[in-house]
């Protein structure tokens, strides 16, 4: 059976993938009255003398929403909020393996970014944290940006997940090559959400020394008109090259798509500089498989598939990203938090290969690890809440 | 220990009451690809093709929304959000004990009725149902009619639930003291979400024939200039009665209390005609403690608490009214399938008494019971939503 059969068969079988749980049991009137009224009113009284005890006294501290209006689901696109829902259960499933989070997949029925941002806001005080998910680009932009003083976690996590991943990727790899991230020539294909947070997060990392370039279908971003493109241009193609894919590519270092089926053609991988490393996420078919990517000279070839090495898979990131953040009471997630999960990540492979140059997405120590130097970052960085006292 | 000590222990060991369990686990890279991507992928395809496919490939199908803005939360009045989520918790509690639906908790940072509509309309897509509670009246009234259309079954248990279980109360009460339902004289005080609905189902079950007169802080509600009281006033007292609770007491057969305590005094029972049935349903102190409504004269007295004989509990209603719903596919719960929940909550108690004219909240079987003819009902009246082809 393929897994597509497979996958059909599980979900009609039974009835989707997730279910709440009560922690109780209702056995006798004892029970009712503890768990329900009268006395759920001691519970309710406690958290109106002071907010803060929700996190105390409910299941709210655990609970993170995996949002989506199903604008860009999977390589799907824009297929709405009832065919997101698979997609978003399959996450809250993720989160409670990889992180024992408590996430509720939840879909909206507006794809106005307003929209979107206002019931973000008014869905906040049932959750600890928000994972936006599937939305599409430039929105994501704006929704995320307008929910980060939302006072519990929010992150989209094709923009970030996606990056801290690539980033881990990134550093391991350079490691094998003995290339210098710093020093290196980036050229990123695709600047929607992954593209564009992987951009940022790579000219973070490197204090702005590496020279990265982004391109889209039209040629290098710098042509581009739109506030989220001349952002990232300005911060990170500071030469304003502009031009073709082939002459971005020219004594480039490292290639990453995040595009669309074979974009990148052997005859371009011989123009980049030695020993190149490739990064060819596009779903399923990658920008260039990663044979050919050799034969044209590749050192390292990472995709989003787990039937070829070096696979980049988000779940890898932000079940451990959320379980650092949630066990910090982070008020948010930092930049400095996504850089500490990516280090945390890349060193979970002791000693990085061609081939292994992140670890296997099922590890489920690596959340852990993640998790860890996220929250030690979180503290450092004095974002939690205030304690309740 | 006191159930409040209880209660505040059992939430902060546990964090709450609710986890969100995967059906599902991922043990092996095959379990990945089937829960997930790239096996999801299927399922969403079959989504998108035809929407309906959410019901059969998704957890929406069991998946119900307990949706407060902790405007009137147990008998605590308007403690905001955080502070009622210990009670929408322990409602998924019940609803998944009594009924195995799998309900979510979700408190809103807003009490503004169009925003708590717009909010609802937008979560739709991922329930199959919408339990409104705790929500102050008169806003109540308009946020769940405005949500009738959604094509889901949208209920506010404190009005309808409530009125559901007094109804199948007064049924059997009515059998045993002999009385007629639609020949009483019925005095209900308090005009809140509770009273109105009560008023307008056993106007709807006496098919207008009671005479029901409506009482609130300020005398009969044909003195109050509010639209829903208006509505209310019109609907059942016919004779446009006003003045005070006394005179409304005068010759009524039954009293109906969903307001403070000790509101019924035993000078004012023993005005009220012979054999009179009572429901002191102020909580945690009644309109009138039971002992002493009998020495004034009251043939069968119920109380909203566990520890005197004929609790009004919602226990009793909402999980099988939900639960028929669901399995009926019902686009709305009608004023039929009310009805039917009522009539049938009644004949769980086969032989009734001064005692028991209500089963135990406890008994799980009462849930099934309803559902049975909650279902049944929906079916009849052809509410189903349409057969996904």
């Amino acid at each position: 059976m393929s897994f597509d059969e497979a996958s059909l068969k599980v979900h009609r079988e039974l009835s989707g993938k997730i279910s709440i749980l009560p922690k109780v049991k209702i056995n006798d009137i004892k029970d009712l009255a503890t768990f329900y009224t009268p006395g759920i009113a001691a519970v309710s009284k406690k958290i109106a003398e002071k907010t803060c005890n929700v996190w105390k006294y409910t299941s709210r501290s655990n609970l993170v929403a995996v949002i989506s209006d199903g604008s860009a689901v999977l390589g799907l696109g824009n297929i709405g909020p009832e065919a997101a829902h698979p997609v978003m259960a399959g996450k809250a499933v993720l989160f409670k393996e990889f992180a024992n989070i408590d996430a509720f997949p939840i879909c909206l029925d507006t794809q106005d970014p307003q929209k979107i941002i206002e019931t973000c806001k008014i869905l906040a005080p049932s959750f600890a944290g928000i994972n936006l998910e599937d939305i599409s680009a430039p929105r994501c932009f704006e929704i995320e940006r307008e929910l980060q003083d939302l006072k519990i976690p929010v992150m989209h996590d094709d923009q970030h997940g996606t990056a801290v991943v690539v980033l881990a990727g990134l550093i391991n790899a350079t490691k094998v090559t003995g290339k210098n991230l710093s020093k290196s020539k980036i050229v990123i294909v695709g600047v929607g959400a992954a593209g564009t947070a992987i951009a940022h997060m790579v000219n973070d990392f490197t204090k702005g020394k590496a020279e990265i370039i982004a391109v889209n279908r039209q040629g290098m971003v710098c042509n581009i008109n739109d506030l989220e493109n001349r952002k990232i241009c300005e911060a990170v193609n500071k030469n304003k090259i502009s031009g073709k894919l082939e002459d971005a590519l020219l004594g480039a270092d490292i290639f990453i798509g995040v595009s669309a089926a074979g974009v990148l053609k052997k005859s371009l991988v011989s123009k980049m500089a030695p020993n190149p490393i490739i990064f060819a996420m596009a779903n399923p078919v990658p920008e260039i498989m990663p044979n050919e990517a050799k034969e044209a000279g590749a050192m390292i070839v990472a995709t989003g598939r787990s039937d070829f090495a070096n696979q980049v898979n988000n779940v890898l990131a932000f079940p451990g990203i959320f379980r650092g953040a949630l066990d910090a009471k982070a008020t948010k997630i930092s930049k400095e938090m996504l850089l500490a999960a990516a280090h945390a990540l890349a060193n979970c492979v002791k000693n990085p290969t061609k081939e292994k140059i992140l670890p296997n997405p099922l590890d489920k120590s690596v959340a852990l690890t993640i998790a860890e130097a996220v929250k030690k970052e979180a503290i450092k960085q004095k974002i939690a809440r205030e304690a309740c006292r």
